[in-house]
């Protein structure tokens, strides 16, 4: 649990557009997170920022081939213990987690040995939620393959996993010593799990910084060609919002929230589906369009932020409709459960335009009605 | 994760020796500790340090009939759930927590919501990790019934559960809001228990405080007599010690270590018999004096204080010989995946004298081998 700043001369040059570093300022917690094409070759840089001798890295079938022999090389004479899941959501799960446990138990992994996660942000969310369990807590470090766990799920120190009654609902907050981003394993990324990504990209412009959403406007069509210059600047400008809310809010007392733009509604798909047909930035960019509707009808944002929002989702090529799979009931009563309940009344991130986001339980219900019935069956 | 003081007025009298009240400061999360014969029935005390409008109070089979009514009438309007876990150390796993979670999301228990341990050092373990994986980590309080869990496991905020590798591998440090210990809950305490609680008691003693042993060897009979008096002192005494340690070292990076005085001998007791033969506290006090033996080994002590300390802790009535059921190898393999190895160098908790504890990895190992040989099989 000790931080391992970049040392000087190790890092990345200044102005560099693919190579970008910035700092999570958490006090004694705080972290570099390393934005690059090419870190996981790096063993310069990850010898610094991983220095503990015993590493457990926990990965998935579908990462491992492809990424999992590179990060060996450059962990260079540490003796490596490698923990493949199976893939996908569905299998973010308690059992799920003492199986890493076990593991990590089996090979004797001690209170100064590291959990790397490899992945994307199921493999993250279980490596982090095992490694706050192990011994009390012990350090880990991301290593996130996938645009969504670049440019949110790696940064900030939520873990945990999913219960049959809902989406996150057991874990911890347990903070990395280091994310290190390597864009090229984007290359790899199937397009789905791009445009799912993407999601959270738009949610950082819709939050705070409407310049953004204007910039992603431009750039919708480089992104998914997964331009390499558009995609670093993207990812860096995501982790720069995230890293700011999350140091003046690391427990979500309050700011924090902002980050779950698009989350109540979007839990309330994966819940519903069982986590199995939509993926999590997929059900974000439905509930963020939802937010807006929920906004507009509640008299807080005009039609054509809605529209401009909508637009910009449907470019990126991400469904928008959840009715023929989730009913009305379904979804409210996922709802009910979900995190965001205060005092037996649902918060909510609406928003008063672009780039305006806030928290509120104070909404007409019948917009809330209204939103729920176009949306849902 | 609010800090709940106790309100002026609300509290003991000053000077009343079977009503004590002391305070943990860790800055916003610190917390009370009251000690009282009849707190169960303090709905007064109970409203004001307990705010939480729903509860989810976890107890056991053993505990629930004789204190959960008592303490039911206490919340008095508040919206309660029970949950009852089976008694015994050898439930204290992972899957008991999965079942615990299981009643939380079914009963909808919200971020705002409390849980309470009522029960022993097992209860107040499970309830608390349960509390800090919920939510990513909810309000919970501690009621302790057993006198182990009132003089040390229901202080400091250590939680978690067992794994058949090893005890406690698997928690968090998650604080109470408070700890609430009635005395007269040790009326109905089983002879054995109380005993094992002693053991704990004596820890306080050997670790920093040379009077208080001196003490305790003048009234052992007393407390074994459960004397009220002297066991209201007994406990504010280890509270005392227990909460100055805690406050100076949370997160167990130096100091806090003391409080594993005898822990790991007693972990490795546990471990090879699975947990079911020794109480935690039994295997504490056989543990302990494996430890004055070693530190007799190394020549940091003499043997009359040796002498001492096992005199005491047989006038308590404890176990001290582990020979019949535990093997030196099963006992080393054990101690080998216990927490307190660091870069594979076994550290213990030994002693200069009483009082004069201190930790160390710096010993000769064939005066751990002669201390295993004594003791092991």
């Amino acid at each position: 649990m000790s931080a391992h700043p970049v040392r000087a001369g190790q890092g990345f040059a200044v102005g560099d557009p693919l190579h970008q570093q910035l700092t999570v300022q958490l006090g004694e917690r705080s972290y570099p997170i390393l934005i690059g094409a090419g870190l996981l070759d790096r063993a310069d840089l990850i010898d610094t920022l991983l220095p503990a001798r015993k590493v457990a890295v926990v990965t998935n079938t579908v990462v491992s081939p492809l990424y999992f022999p590179q990060l060996r090389r450059s962990l260079g004479d540490r003796e490596v213990v490698e923990v493949v899941l199976p893939d996908g959501e569905v299998h973010k799960t308690l059992p799920g987690i003492s199986r890493v446990l076990d593991v990590l138990v089996a090979n004797r992994l001690g209170r100064d040995g590291l959990v790397v996660a490899l992945g994307g942000g199921v493999v993250g969310d279980m490596a982090g939620f095992a490694a706050a369990c192990y011994q009390r807590g012990i350090d880990f470090a991301q290593v996130p393959t996938t645009l969504l766990a670049q440019v949110d799920s790696s940064v900030g120190g939520k873990t945990g996993v999913n219960h049959p009654g809902g989406k996150n609902l057991i874990g911890a907050f347990h903070q990395p010593i280091a994310v290190l981003a390597d864009t090229r394993t984007l290359d790899t990324l199937p397009d789905r799990e791009l445009r799912a990504g993407l999601a959270e990209v738009i949610k950082y412009g819709l939050i705070g910084d409407e310049p953004f959403f204007a910039w992603l406007e431009q750039h919708a069509e480089a992104l998914l060609a997964r331009d390499p210059e558009a995609l670093a600047h993207a990812i860096r400008r995501s982790c720069d919002t995230k890293a700011a809310i999350v140091a003046r809010d690391e427990f979500e007392q309050g700011d924090r929230a902002l980050l779950n733009l698009g989350h109540t509604f979007g839990h309330a798909i994966e819940t519903a589906t069982g986590y199995s047909s939509w993926l999590h930035g997929e059900a974000v960019g439905a509930g963020m369009l939802m937010a807006a509707t929920l906004s507009q009808h509640a008299g807080l944002m005009d039609a054509a932020s809605v529209q401009r929002i909508k637009a910009l989702l449907l470019r990126v090529g991400l469904p928008l409709d959840a009715r023929a799979e989730v009913t009305r009931e379904a979804a409210v009563a996922a709802m009910r459960i979900d995190k965001k309940v205060k005092a037996g009344k649902l918060r909510f991130i609406l928003m008063r335009g672009i780039g305006r986001s806030f928290v509120t339980s104070d909404y007409p219900e019948d917009a809330l009605d209204a939103t729920l019935a176009g949306f849902f069956s």
